[in-house]
């Protein structure tokens, strides 16, 4: 009995960055497309654009159906479907350029893949990269999609994870400044990071080795002496998450944890903040790095790099991340009890 | 004409980590004997039971002269010098352990050696490393080498650098927690480690690519969504730099900024804080790294290791960074102008 293929929804992101054209190539790929069937959230008159611009002459070929975005139910077909959301401004825009009206775009497609994901209609949602300014111009009060996603599906307890075949890593805060992350940082959220990092390690068959937990001070705090964070927030999360069966070690040093030898001992990590997380993550991993929203009603996933303006509508962007999104969507979707 | 070899001096770090053995296995090695000549702050009685626990039999070979502390002057000798400090607790230190006494000893040597630096009795100190928590333990008020060092020879500016065949890094903030990091990120601090990085990597012979200078907020600060230090602070210390002739390419987004593709388009990095600086480094460069401290009036230089407890006195810890750490401290003395 062959598997069904899941309905993975596909934003578009910032229409101005390289997303249309990524987007234009995965539904060009027999092998995404053998993998899942596909909802774009986007607007057709923007692909053609895209597609004309990029020298993507064979994205005219492709057989897409069009569906109003006022239908409540989405057709059942082998070829992508696409939901129109008609827009006068898109002849207005300059790849490469930051527009309010770029941000409203992106913004109202992921509300629409969010409304529908929850509606139970598509089975994840994959998002291109979206232009953290553009939508801040556009007044969309989110930094970013996965705010944005917790918002929409009203979920409390988000965790932004980086998956590659070397390195998942797990972020216990994300989009904040530096001066913001040490009172961000509570036992609640470092919790549930270990604990969705531990489940996407189990779910990528890593079961076996531990969860590495990061200090936040350099030296891991060295005993207090550069900050206490370590023993009165992320120390009381590990013991809880002990407590519940989850293989943690840590507080770990964060500058010699993510040497070759020390990788190897780990199923994952769980990085206190952002940059501590990311790059070790993008040293390792750009090409095929993967961002998963865990803690969300629904699966989603998103390439792990940015709009790229210097390079977008040309047609050189590499779709190698945006591709393992999909595969990672499909591998969650299959493994998600029903 | 011969160059003149330099004499370094060399202190043993924390008395129970693996500092004596290392330093005991340069004293044997030719080729950083024809490169340099030694001068060891430490103790005899410790470098004899050293020897023995760790399996060096060697060592009893090794002509080392013995000079007390007392005298004011050092003799010219071809072999090692050994600047003896008795102490009767050495016979109480026990391996891989923290003592008060090994801190207060640590520190000793270290304040010998730097008054000889200052004298100009040796040429550049090389120091194995210290524990941090012993030296606290001991009531030194300093959390570690490069600060107590600033304050034994009065230097205000100074900065801490990482240097290894692949990346040089320099930091503008160092033992501090992340929640302190913000606030004490000052212009000047951030001016002193762009001079000091570029410096260096002119004087190894990086001088054609430009200075990289790393954002401290996650995405650079995106145009202050998120952190407004890029503007405030990092911004106008790259612009005093660039006045100054320095070629300086920032504050760039730190998640990015190591992967290969832009390691290669840069002479060095300046990081804003300890682990953004050092995660990178120590995933690329752990066995010849080596910690430079510039703005001192010597050269000095250390591995780029800790104490190592957990192997102390047993013979199997690699001396490569320290030997790293020397031949980059006779390189730096050769540098200097008289």
């Amino acid at each position: 009995m062959a598997a069904v293929r899941p309905l993975i929804g596909i934003t578009l992101g910032d229409p101005a960055g390289i997303g249309p054209e990524l987007v234009l190539q995965a539904l060009n790929a027999p092998g995404l497309r053998n993998l899942a069937r596909f909802a774009v959230y986007g607007n057709a008159a923007l692909l053609r654009r895209v597609a004309q611009t990029a020298h993507q002459p064979w994205a005219a070929d492709l057989q897409i159906v069009p569906v109003t975005s006022s239908q409540t139910s989405l057709p059942r077909a082998n070829v992508p479907l696409l939901l129109d959301f008609p827009n006068d401004e898109v002849a207005a825009i300059a790849p490469g350029q930051m527009h309010a009206a770029c941000g409203r775009m992106a913004a109202t497609w992921i509300e629409a893949a969010a409304r529908d994901a929850l509606a139970g209609r598509i089975d994840a949602v994959v998002t291109a990269p979206l232009n953290k300014e553009a939508l801040h111009l556009a007044g969309v009060p989110y930094p970013g999609h996965t705010e944005m996603l917790a918002a929409l599906s009203k979920s409390a307890h988000t965790t932004m994870l980086f998956w590659s075949p070397d390195l998942i890593v797990g972020l216990a805060t994300i989009h904040l400044p530096i001066a913001k992350v040490p009172a961000a940082l509570t036992q609640e959220k470092v919790l549930d990071a270990i604990r969705s990092t531990a489940a996407t390690a189990r779910r990528f068959g890593r079961a076996e080795k531990p969860i590495a937990v990061l200090a936040l001070n350099p030296h891991a705090g060295e005993h207090e002496l550069f900050g206490h964070e370590e023993e009165t927030v992320i120390k009381l999360a590990m013991d809880t998450a002990r407590a519940e069966g989850i293989h943690v070690v840590g507080p770990l040093v964060p500058d010699v944890a993510f040497q070759e030898t020390q990788r190897r001992q780990y199923a994952a990590y769980v990085a206190m903040y952002h940059d501590q997380g990311l790059i070790p993550f993008k040293m390792l991993a750009f090409a095929e790095g993967v961002n998963i929203t865990l803690g969300l009603p629904f699966v989603r996933t998103s390439p792990d790099h940015g709009t790229a303006f210097d390079i977008a509508w040309k047609g050189t962007a590499s779709p190698t991340s945006l591709f393992a999104a999909i595969r990672c969507a499909a591998l969650l979707v299959a493994g998600k009890p029903d």
